[in-house]
């Protein structure tokens, strides 16, 4: 591989599909998004990425290909990824092998992915054990150790959104729920704003108005107030050097970071530095084009 | 190192401390017990152990020295260590080494280390990754990867016993607290079982009491519903193949160890093994031996 080879990254989302073509140094010559329309099945969210992806890259030979979704991406399966409706059953390796034969092609968890993206070119460039928090539609965490990211017995490590929140929890992943990821995930917390305030409103325009109006506040002080328990939990156990917060409520940088931290502070032994992401909107996509240059 | 090299292993605890010599296949020839004495100094708990470790090893020649305690062993200080009083400023490393010079000694956290025997010699051979649950006076977990344990950026990873217990949780670590061992600690646990019932009862006591005492079992109930959900978002963080319970609590594990599988099952993705440690009183001697073998 040259500096010259280009890699193709897809970051499959629960609400759009990010493509990028990108050289080894990370940095994106041309990008495509498209809306995921989940509802409409998994297999066309694929067909439409694909045949976007064969735009973007117009013939160029590609050196590699990193595609990256929420959930573990299994040669059959892909297990773990609720907010993709019909997402289960898809061959997504197989899909886009398919379409690029003779192309390499690595696949895994967008969060994780993320982490590598920005340990790799981010905020998170020498941090051991570095942390990337994906606070977005989902709730996940990724740790890497010596630069290896964890990826558990079964893929499934950092899968915080399906963390208990209380000691009386009776429900958890055995019944279909994602207790942390419903009351702080950024869908969930939209669906509680909207309840709350009578019109529809997105978790970024809940934080926007948490200034003035007092109900925004309290449910924005709530969640807040319960994410950041399980961050501080998160970082006693693994004791991270730096957390990197990346995904869709890190627009709300100003309001989410200093309760994060405070949190941090109150209750971690060595609380670690909290920074945003370096990618933001883009982590996952450079996860998917790290992942490729790593396989 | 041959197999008939001896190593001395030293485990300081809040109440006992624990000595033996061991040959390289963790199988002990002697050991010998002390009382801590805690409140009268923590040079005299070394000075009498130090005593007695010369009796055991009785001129032997020894390969090597491992030594453990609670909390993060540093060359002049040792912190996280708030059940030895005067632990703090103490240079166990030096002082060991003194009465035993010309041998090499290696130090290290006791949970850390009781994980590395039971990965070495006891029930979690073989698991990746590995998590070993200290469950005693203190509480903290300890988890290896590949074989390798996980210290973190400071050595403090897996300190669970810090954790935050309700989002409204304002004292942690900053204020000298430690929640969710002064929730479910061994010493805490009998601390509340002697208030509620009215006379001195331990935490091994209160377990055998809830089986008749209405009071009592619900202040096991309750503790065990709280430590669930933490052993539950923990295995979640890490994703591990296997768990095992040590410490005092592990005494009563036909109480504790069907209350955390029945928690594992509900919340996790993919629950994972939970069994009791080999090494049961043990654990953290063998550790101390483990490490020493390792360095």
């Amino acid at each position: 591989m040259t500096s010259e080879d280009l890699i193709l990254g897809i970051d499959f989302g629960g609400t759009k599909v990010a493509l990028g073509l990108s050289d080894r140094t990370g940095t994106l010559r041309a990008t495509r998004r498209l809306d995921t329309d989940a509802e409409a099945g998994a297999e066309q969210v694929v067909t439409r990425a694909l045949a976007a992806a064969e735009e973007l890259v117009s013939g160029s030979p590609l050196a590699a290909i990193g595609v990256v979704s929420p959930g573990i991406v299994l040669p059959d399966r892909i297990l773990l990824a609720p907010n993709v409706p019909g997402w289960e059953e898809l061959r997504l390796a197989e899909l886009v092998s398919a379409a690029f034969p003779e192309v390499p092609v690595a696949v895994g968890t967008d969060a994780k992915a993320a982490a590598l993206a920005e340990w790799t070119w981010g905020t998170l460039k020498g941090a051991d054990p570095a942390v990337f928090l994906s606070l977005g539609t989902g709730i996940a965490a990724a740790v890497l150790v010596g630069g290896r990211l964890l990826t558990g017995a079964n893929g499934a490590a950092g899968e915080i959104g399906y963390n208990l929140r209380t000691p009386q929890d009776a429900d958890g992943f055995a019944s279909g729920a994602a207790p942390l990821e419903e009351a702080v995930g950024g869908r969930w917390l939209g669906t509680r704003a909207t309840a709350l305030l009578g019109r529809p409103v997105t978790a970024g325009e809940l934080f926007a108005l948490a200034r003035e109006n007092t109900d925004a506040k309290e449910l924005v002080a709530s969640a807040l107030d319960e994410l950041s328990m399980h961050v501080a939990n998160l970082a006693i156990a693994f004791d991270p050097s730096r957390i990197a917060v990346g995904g869709g409520l890190v627009r709300s940088a100003d309001v989410l970071l200093p309760a994060l931290r405070e949190r941090l502070a109150a209750a971690v032994p060595f609380p670690p530095e909290l920074v945003p992401a370096r990618f933001d909107q883009d982590a996952s996509l450079l996860g998917a084009v790290a992942l490729a240059l790593r396989e």
